[in-house]
């Protein structure tokens, strides 16, 4: 693309939305590693400089061009830090508080939208491999060539409750107390993370 | 409303749609024990007879409502039976072959589908609820006042799956073998159907 300095939109209210605009098509195309802040100023006719101005780093541009409601930059580190072998209960606990809070409104309209369609849940994979699962991985000790599994398999358990939790509120899951669900899914998540994941079936009686 | 057989609709292409319509609104408003096919016939201005022999039962109505693309009616019973203590990996081995097959695509539609809007999502609950978790209780056997939580926790972990293997394609969870993911999955589905659902954490060492 030609740099055209002079026709560079200055810093109005629609600067934003174009940057966004331009980040989504970025992420959902080539993936975040394959995204830099500057190739998506280029594509909104914008200077990095104002982009790193709005938004920060990749990671918040990311967070706000998904309208993410919470950043799992903060949350992750913080759940996933104390005794490893309880590490699978934070983990529910924290997904659960945050989905439970009004957090969890803007959280459905994001699974929604992620859902609706192949560019959208493109994106969202995006998101949730370079925001979510990847942050977990770095933070838990895992042997690496079990690492990626462990992690997708956790997410597997908490996306399908955030989806009949939260989404589709199917009872009795929807009303449950949070902490009934902790110890439920607790030790999913745990297996997934630290325990034996070639679980063969009990022999015949 | 009252009955207007003069005008009710003859059985041409128009009809069948207009049954489908009028059963879909019908099971997300009164939900499937609240919905008959008299009332369905009345909403769509035909005889109730003409809805059986377009479609058979309440059941099989559904299904086609739905799009479904296979009859949780047929494939539950076929996976639940047999050795109760390897329930759950049969009910895993099932999920992914049917998610797997041809069928797998019309699955991710339904499921897109359903998730898009709060209208659609109640009657895709209705469904699942209904279709799916309602055999699964029926026909295992589980103390009545945990057979509720414990089939919501096994359709939410399997959902997970769907949603990140099939509609999302993370990797790897979305080209891990089969197998590989019966024996992983396997034992959470079995425990949420007969173990320990209070899993406390282990305790501090």
């Amino acid at each position: 693309m030609t740099a055209r300095r002079a026709g560079r939109r200055p810093g109005n209210p629609d600067t934003r939305e174009a940057i966004l605009t331009a980040a989504r098509t970025a992420f959902a195309e080539k993936g975040y590693d394959g995204t830099s802040i500057r190739a998506i100023a280029a594509a909104a006719d914008v200077d990095p400089a104002l982009v790193h101005h709005y938004f920060g780093t990749k990671d918040k541009l990311f967070l706000a061009a998904m309208n993410s409601p919470v950043d799992p930059g903060e949350i992750i580190p913080a759940a996933l830090a104390g005794d490893p072998a309880e590490i699978g209960f934070r983990l529910v606990r924290t997904f659960l508080s945050v989905w439970d809070s009004p957090a969890g409104k803007a959280g459905v309209a994001m699974l929604r939208s992620a859902l609706s369609t192949e560019w959208t849940a493109r994106l969202f994979r995006e998101f949730v491999t370079s925001q979510v699962l990847r942050r977990v991985r770095s933070a838990v000790d895992m042997k690496p060539d079990e690492a990626p599994l462990r992690v997708t398999l956790v997410a597997s358990q908490l996306a399908g409750v955030a989806m009949l939790r939260y989404v589709l509120r199917v009872e009795p899951l929807a009303s449950a107390p949070r902490e009934t669900l902790v110890a439920a899914l607790g030790p999913t998540v745990q297996r997934y993370i630290a325990g034996d994941l070639d679980g063969a079936p009990p022999p015949a009686p």
